[in-house]
């Protein structure tokens, strides 16, 4: 916590339970300069944004997310062993939130996709095609800066990606051109009912190597 | 640059010069921790960190990293018309930084690799399967926040994915058990030899939609 920017990062954790209270449009501005800062391969900056604030668009969309959330949650498995029961208890409060937000994202104050375009793209040489990895590395940045500044704003976020079950009919839904996009992400805004704070996560030193694999700092 | 969150995810831009200062381990745990804070589906996450400072692991991945900008750079489409003057500035200002990095790998301070195992998964029901993506969505925002983190240290990073190109054989130099992991990205870190600033991006009201695709802000 030594700076406030590594606070923000540290103490911003999914949000699924929000105020009724609207996000402003000049709050998501901001948001969406700061996810558009974000790197990309060769500055492409792939990403398309919907925003979604009008009851009509957010309930088609929250009909859809809860069919997807409905097939997503029958496909986990049944967690009967944890560590201790803290660990129980995380899981199954995250259980319950992202239950709470598939029931409830009609009622989020507003909903951000994040659309990566549909472009086959593999380079090649006389060596072989080269593999420098797909448009994900390219969305997935603007992603998180998009919820570190609604986080510095006191706005929640949450990153989810169940309703690519059913991208064809959101994006039928919300007039977007046939085949030309992939939703890389949906992210409810507003509001925490609750607050923000450290979620669970193993230490990094666990997964950490220094110079050769199994070196551990 | 209403806080300093956003004024760190502002002024968060590549950096491929970097001093001979050395980066310490306590500012490279920061970043780190930082990264492990990040979200990912399930909260699994899945990425393991190869954190390089040590010359030789350096030069063993400076060798192959080289081999794969060079293929890289040559795939690359010459660019030949810009929209302005500042345009074409810019495209070959960072050709020649992506060569110098590519040229003095071996000598940044400090090279972190992000791995992310290679999981098959695809979840399904009765419905059939469920695409609910991959799990880059659960390691690039590890990596921005790392490189938002660093930043906010006074220390620059670059998102590099090219290496990908060469992952077996860089993988096998540092003992990582073979064909569990891949390359999400490669990112180098140290002081910056020039200074941060703001990336030239496009405005992001140029690819936001209100509500239907097509309705600009």
């Amino acid at each position: 916590m030594s700076n406030p920017v590594i606070e923000a990062i540290m103490t911003t954790r999914a949000i699924r339970r929000f105020t009724a209270e609207p996000v402003t449009n000049e709050e998501i501005s901001t948001c969406l300069a700061a996810a558009q800062q974000a790197p990309s391969g060769g500055n492409v900056q792939p990403q398309q944004y919907l925003v979604l604030t009008d009851p009509e668009a957010k309930t088609a969309v929250a009909h859809w997310y809860a069919r997807a959330y409905d097939r997503y949650e029958r496909s986990l498995p049944e967690a009967t062993e944890f560590r201790d029961e803290s660990a129980r208890a995380s899981w199954e409060r995250t259980r319950n939130a992202s239950r709470h937000l598939a029931d409830h994202l009609a009622d989020t104050p507003a909903i951000v996709l994040f659309l990566q375009p549909i472009i086959p793209w593999a380079p090649a040489d006389a060596e072989g095609p080269m593999d420098i990895g797909r448009l994900d590395a390219s969305v997935y940045p603007a992603v998180q800066n998009f919820c570190l500044a609604a986080r510095s704003l006191g706005i929640g976020t949450a990153v989810t990606t169940v309703i690519r079950i059913y991208t064809a009919e959101v994006l039928a839904a919300l007039g977007v051109p046939e085949g030309r996009f992939e939703i890389a992400a949906l992210v409810p805004m507003g509001r925490p009912r609750g607050s923000f704070g450290v979620a669970p996560r193993k230490p990094s030193t666990k997964v950490t190597h220094f110079n050769q694999w199994g070196n551990r700092p």
